[in-house]
C-alpha cells in the first residue's frame, strides 16, 4: 500500500481590516485547512472567503476553534472549565459549518488552536470533554491533536482522533512542542526533509539533535509565515517525489 | 378551522456573570423562543442552558442574531454591508445550531434582534440579502420579521417569512414600532387584550388611540421585563380562554 | 491612637444592558470603591455613573483593572506576560482617571480584579512589574493586594502597597483565599465579627476553624451579593460601635 | 511670518497578532500622530510602542478614539447617544494618557477616527457634546475635525478646534470626503502638490476637477497604505522646499 499523508494548514486568520497570511497562495499546497472561527481570529466574512479558497483548491476544511482572546490571538493560556470550552468549541464549529453549508461544503475535522490546543495536550479532563463532545456532535468528524496523552484521552472518550506532528516548529529535548509567538520564515528544504522522515520513518529530530518517535496521520504547516506558501509548496513536492501521496484524512 | 397563533419570546440574553430575564419562568408560556447567539448577548453556555429550558418546555427554538455590539446590546444602529451581515447571521445561526444539535434540537426559525431587526424593516437591500441567505441555507426555516415592506422583500427573495406584531411594545401614530431602551414592566391584562385583538380582528391600537391593521402569524413577547413571566402567562391563558390555540409556526 | 480601617468594595460591575449589584445602596457603607474599568465589566458610562455615586457618598475611588475577559468576568486565569499586563493595567487606570477627572475626582488606589488579583499573589514577576509600573505612574497611589509574598514583591518594586484581608470570603486550611464563582448572600453579623477581629486582633478564622494572622490596612467587601448593601451597613456600624473608625487609606 | 503647517498621521493601528502600517518608517515624516486607543485598533502594548516611536521621532501625540467596533475597524457608522460617546471618548483618551505618562509624554490633541469622525461632521449634537467634553477635560487640548459645521459646533461648545483637510483622500463634487474601505497606495507627488496648494492657496481639487476652498491648520496622512512612509516623506520634503515649515499644532 502506498504511503499517504494529510497536510493541514492554519488559515483564515485575518480579522476585519487586518490581513494575516496569504491564504490564496498557501492553501493549494496543503490537503486540509484549519479555519479560524472568530474567537482568536477570523471574522464571518473572512471565514466565507477562506471556505471559497479551500473549495477552489479542492481541499478538506476543518474548524480551528480557539480561546476567546482576540487580543492574544488565542495563544495565551486560559483556565476555562471543560464544559464551558465544550460549548465554546461547538459554537465555533457550528458557526463555520453554517457558512460552509452556504458554500456547499461540510466540515471534515476540528483542530483546537494555539493555547487551547496546548491545553488539550496537558489537561486530560479537557481533552476527554472535547473528545466526547465531538463524538456526540458528529462521529465521522476527525479531531486533530498532538500525538500524546491528550490525543489518547480524547480517543478513549469516543472521538475519531487524528494524531499530528509539527514539521515547521521545534520540539524541545523533552519532546514538547515549542510555540512561536510570531511565526518566522523557515527553510523549506529543512521542513520538507522533516516531513519525509516523519512519514517514512516515524521520526522527528528534537532541538538537541536527538530523535523522537512520532506516529502521525497528519502534518501541520502554519500559514502566517512570510514564506508559508513556499514552504508548503516544497514540502508537498518533496513528499510526492519521495513516493508519498498528499491527501485529506480518511 | 380554529384560530391558532405562535408566541415568540426573546430569551437567553444573559452573558457570562450577568443574568438577564428569568427564562425558566418565562419560556413555558411561549411557543417559540428566540435565542441570543453571542453578538449582543448570550455566551455559548447560556445558549446551551436556554436550549435545555426550551426543550423541557416543549417549545420551538430559533436563532436571534444581532449586530456585533455587546456593549449596546445590539440596540444601536450600525451600517453594515448586507453581504457582511449575511455572513454574521449565518455565523450566529450555525453557532446555535451546533449547540442545539448536541441537545437533540433543531432550529425552526430566525429572528433578527434589536437594531438589526429594525434595519431589516427599513433597508430593503439588507432584508433581501438576509431573505435569500436564509432560503439558501434552509428553505424550511422561518424568518420572523415585522409585517411590512422588509418582510415583503425577504419573502420575494425566497425566504419563508413569518410576519409578527408586538403586543408588549407600542406603535407610534405612523404605525412604527417604539423600541424601549430598557424593558419596563407592562400590565399583563392590557398586553393580553392586545394579543386577542391582533389575532381575532387583525388590529392593534397605536399610541395615539387609533387602530392599525396587522396580519400576523406570530406575536412577540420580551423576556427581560421584571414581570415577563407573568405577562406571558396571562397572555397565553387569555388567548386560550378566547378559543385561540398557542402553537409554534408551521 | 484610635483604630481606623479602610473598607474597599468592588462596584461599577454592570455592563451595557446588564446590571450587577446595587451600587447606590452599597457604596455609602464603604470608604473606598474599586471601579471596574471595562475589561471584565464596567463600560464607560457605567464607570461615570459609579464615580458619581462615589462622589456623592464621599468615598475614595480606585481602579479595578482586570484581565481582558468579559465573558469570564475576569475570573478565569490567563497567562499574560508581565509587560503586557502592565500596559493593560495602565490603560484601564487611565481610562477611569479621565472619566473621574471630568467629574472632579482623582484615583486614590488600584486593586487588581479576580484572576489578575490572584495572579499577583502567585506570580512574583507579575507583582513586581505591576508594583514598579504603579510607582512610576503615581508614587502616591496605593496598590491594594492580598497580604503575602505578592504584596511584598510589589512593595519591594517601589509601590505604596495596602495589604488587605477578605471578611466576606473564606480562607482554606492553608490560608489561601477561596474565590466564589457567583457571590452568595452572607450573614452580615458573621462578616462584621470577622471585620472587628481582623482589625483589633489581627486574626481571621479559616474554614477549618483555626486562626491565621493578618496584618491589614483595608478590608474587602463585594458589591455583587444579593445582600451586599446590608452586609456593608452592618460591618461599618459594628466597626464604629467597637471604636474602630472607617476611613480611606492614607 | 513664514508659513507653517501640521501634518497629522494615523498610526498605532496594529492589534495583537496583526500588524497594520509601518509606523517606524512613517512617523518621522509627520509632526503629529493620532494613536488608536483600543476600540477600533491598537491594543495597550501597541499603544506604548507607538508612543515610543513618536517620542523618538520628536513629534506630538494625540488620541484617536473610535467607535467600539474592532471587526469593522471603526469604519461602520453606529448610532450612539452623544453622552455615551463622550464617555467612550474620555475612556480612550485617558487610556492613552496613562500609557503616554509612563513614557514621559502628554497628549496634545484628540481626533475622532473613521465613522466617529464622520459622525462628528454630520451630527451637531454629537460634535457639540464632544467639543464640550474635551474643553472641560483639558482646555489646551486640540480637537482635530474636518473643516465644516461639525468643527464649528465643537468650537462653539468651547473646544480648541484644529480644522483639517485630507490630501491623501478625495472629495466628491459636493465637497464631501470619500472614505476608503482599504487604503490604496497613492502617488506621492500628487499628494504633495495637494498639500502645498491647500496650505498656500487654501484650495483643494475635488474629484470632478473643480476647486473647493479649505481653511486648514493641519493636513491628514494615513499610515496604512503600502507606500505611506514614502508619501509622507515626499509631502514633507515638498512642503519644506516650498518654504512651508512642518510643525505640531500650537
Amino acid at each position: 500500500m502506498p504511503l499517504s499523508i494529510d497536510i493541514n494548514g492554519d488559515a483564515g486568520e485575518s480579522y476585519g481590516r487586518w490581513t494575516l497570511g496569504d491564504d490564496a497562495s498557501f492553501l493549494p499546497h496543503v490537503s486540509s485547512v484549519n479555519i479560524a472561527c472568530g474567537f482568536h481570529g477570523g471574522d464571518p466574512s473572512t471565514m466565507r472567503q477562506t471556505v471559497r479558497i479551500a473549495k477552489a483548491a479542492g481541499i478538506a476544511i476543518g474548524a480551528h476553534p480557539g480561546f476567546p482572546d482576540l487580543m492574544g490571538f488565542g495563544r495565551r493560556m486560559m483556565t476555562i472549565a471543560p464544559e464551558e470550552m465544550v460549548d465554546a468549541t461547538l459554537y465555533q464549529i457550528g458557526a463555520l459549518a453554517a457558512i460552509a453549508r452556504s458554500e456547499g461544503m461540510t466540515i471534515a475535522h476540528v483542530k483546537p488552536h494555539g493555547a487551547f490546543y496546548k491545553a488539550c495536550s496537558i489537561d486530560m479532563a479537557l481533552s476527554r470533554a472535547i473528545g466526547a463532545a465531538i463524538a456526540a456532535y458528529d462521529p465521522a468528524m476527525f479531531l486533530v491533536l498532538l500525538a500524546g496523552p491528550g490525543a489518547d484521552a480524547a480517543e478513549a472518550a469516543g472521538a475519531r482522533v487524528a494524531r499530528e506532528a509539527f514539521i515547521d516548529l521545534d520540539y524541545d529535548a523533552e519532546g514538547k512542542l515549542i510555540i512561536e509567538r510570531v511565526a518566522k520564515p523557515r527553510d523549506p528544504t529543512v521542513v520538507a526533509q522533516r516531513a519525509v522522515r516523519a512519514v517514512r520513518d516515524g521520526k522527528l529530530t528534537k532541538i538537541d539533535g536527538s530523535d523522537m518517535g512520532v506516529a502521525v496521520s497528519t502534518l501541520c504547516l502554519h500559514g502566517d509565515r512570510a514564506n508559508s506558501a513556499e514552504v508548503a509548496k516544497v514540502v508537498k513536492e518533496t513528499l510526492l517525489s519521495n513516493g508519498i501521496a498528499v491527501a485529506p484524512l480518511k
